[in-house]
């Protein structure tokens, strides 16, 4: 018989992890030297593409929360689908760095998708193996339906990596307009729990 | 019907990402070349805006510490809400370094209030959005009151900003002073909460 | 009469090491100045590396995690058998950047096999101290058995330090084919507590 | 009436900082440019003044895990002591860097040995903070009783400072030794709570 272990060290292990990556981003906003207002000036692009980073890793953490609450429990394999996701934003600040260093020029932008996009299949990854854990999830199930909304962000970062290099106004409005669509957090899950009163999470 | 999700995470992400930003600020401190006090002298006014802000993300994270604590739960506004304070207070070490490398200038030391200042408005509207969980916040409600000490603090930031262009060692004071009235943990809730028992936190 | 102490700290203490030491590692990955492709290739041999120890570090925590879930508490020796472990693992940015801006030369190579040998030691002392622990720790001791996958793990670094100075290719090979042999998550707990369920931890 | 609050989120924090605080002294290690053993030779006083560090740093994770094991809840008081311990824990990588950068020279030396006694005493106020909670705490104040071996460290590091400016092999012995006598965690604690089975924690 197969069993389940408490999913509370996951947590506290992505809370971390997650908690680092999006405070190091920070270390890239280089203290100027000069003490004027225009010494802000080229740490303008640095800083939005922080901002966005910001939001982006915090979408991923918001809807972590969310996906782990309803989760009961994590096997061996949870685990490392939970790292890959880890590795794939632990790359964030690379990428943020890179774009924002460079005003948001072609290859660096298309990276940048790369990254968001390995990520998004990363967290695919992480529901199936949670859905596919012991006793099933029916809650997480319902909630996801045929997942249209991740389907979409991953069809609109594939499409941001190869229009970088047609424009790179558009493939950052699509990053900015996909984090927007994610910002309403993960709806579904709070509805299918006040659906099903009775799947409450096994332990802790 | 609309239900809340434990806290436990979000203050354990907060404890993660507040704990990180009250380090890393350490690294701004170079080790210099010398072996001399002399070679220390330069370094003072990184170690005192150091002090100044490890005291502000102190009393953030003791007064947050205090709100949650008397929190019921939370929902997908307070994460987000939530998120938005820890955004502003990881620019905290952005502008020490810049205010410190510089000696306390007109710039950095108004650039410093707005990120207090932003911090501060992050917190009413975590505030806020705890207040308005499902079943409110009576404890936290009374607690509160008319907040006399949060506007107080907004307007001395306020005031700040504006005047590090006519000195900062005015601005200076302001934040210090802030700091002090603060240090003073928010003994509201722990007097709310000694009058009303019952009103102790739904779960862990 | 000796007592043991709950686990909970050791590990939240560990989850934070072992998050920041895995996430610090990205900050060896320079942003570089150019935005071309080819700009990206210096910095492949850093970027394998860093994959290589993510997967080294991400095991060491699936181990730890899986270890302590049947450890029923914690006592001073098992404290600083962690320590010891954790202070090992604290090394491996180190050697890892060394290796990897070093296109894998032949002393950096042995030194990073040094270092997950050491990390490889301080894991079984910290085994050992468990299964010392009082009452002892029936379902850990039936996991290991006679822990050939450890054993067999400590040996192949051994050789690889060694034949770092013949080839690093072989070492390199050796230190995927090791990290490949551990990616299976320790299934002998696992297996070891659906037989014993009533050996089930103490305590949270 | 007063009451405490669980302590559980003091001790997330302070795990967090005192992760962080142990894993970025590590940074301090530079990589080397060259390959061969050589140049690890100018790094080997950073190295050591890291494993110092590293033990210090660890022995006060220990001991305030077992002061913290006894202690019952949380005032605002508690949470400032420690908030005031952990600043001073902050600045160990500062001073490690210098002394070890530096071939422990005396001024860095006597400043690492000013470290240690500031945050000696900032542990003692800590200590007193939770020994005068709401209700006292019996089970601490046995395990102290006249908490010799608090104050021989204190005198220890006294001496050491001074003495840096006479030989830093002698402050530099000091140190080591002040470290081996607390590497035996601190029985005192473990024994008061074996006689005392009754003073278990209050919560959580």
């Amino acid at each position: 018989m197969h069993r389940t272990m408490p999913k509370g060290r996951l947590e506290a292990f992505s809370d971390g992890v997650i908690a680092i990556i999006i405070t190091i981003m920070v270390l890239e906003l280089k203290v100027p030297h000069e003490t004027t207002i225009e010494a802000l000036k080229p740490i303008l692009p640095v800083f939005l593409s922080y901002v966005l980073s910001f939001i982006y890793v915090g979408i991923y953490w918001n809807n972590h929360h969310h996906m782990m609450h309803v989760a009961r429990g994590v096997t061996g394999g949870v685990l490392w689908a939970n790292l890959h996701l880890l590795f794939w934003l632990s790359l964030v600040p690379f990428v943020t760095g890179w774009m924002g260093e460079n005003h948001f020029e072609a290859v660096p932008s298309a990276l940048y998708g790369v990254v968001l996009l390995m990520a998004g299949v990363a967290y695919v990854i992480l529901q199936y193996a949670i859905l596919h854990c012991p006793g099933g999830n029916p809650v997480l199930e319902r909630a996801l339906g045929r997942d249209v909304k991740g389907k979409l962000a991953m069809t609109l970062y594939a499409a941001a990596i190869g229009l970088s290099f047609v424009s790179t106004w558009i493939s950052g409005a699509l990053y900015v307009f996909v984090a927007m669509m994610w910002l309403v957090p993960d709806r579904r899950i709070v509805k299918a729990m006040a659906e099903a009163p009775a799947a409450a999470p096994e332990e802790h």
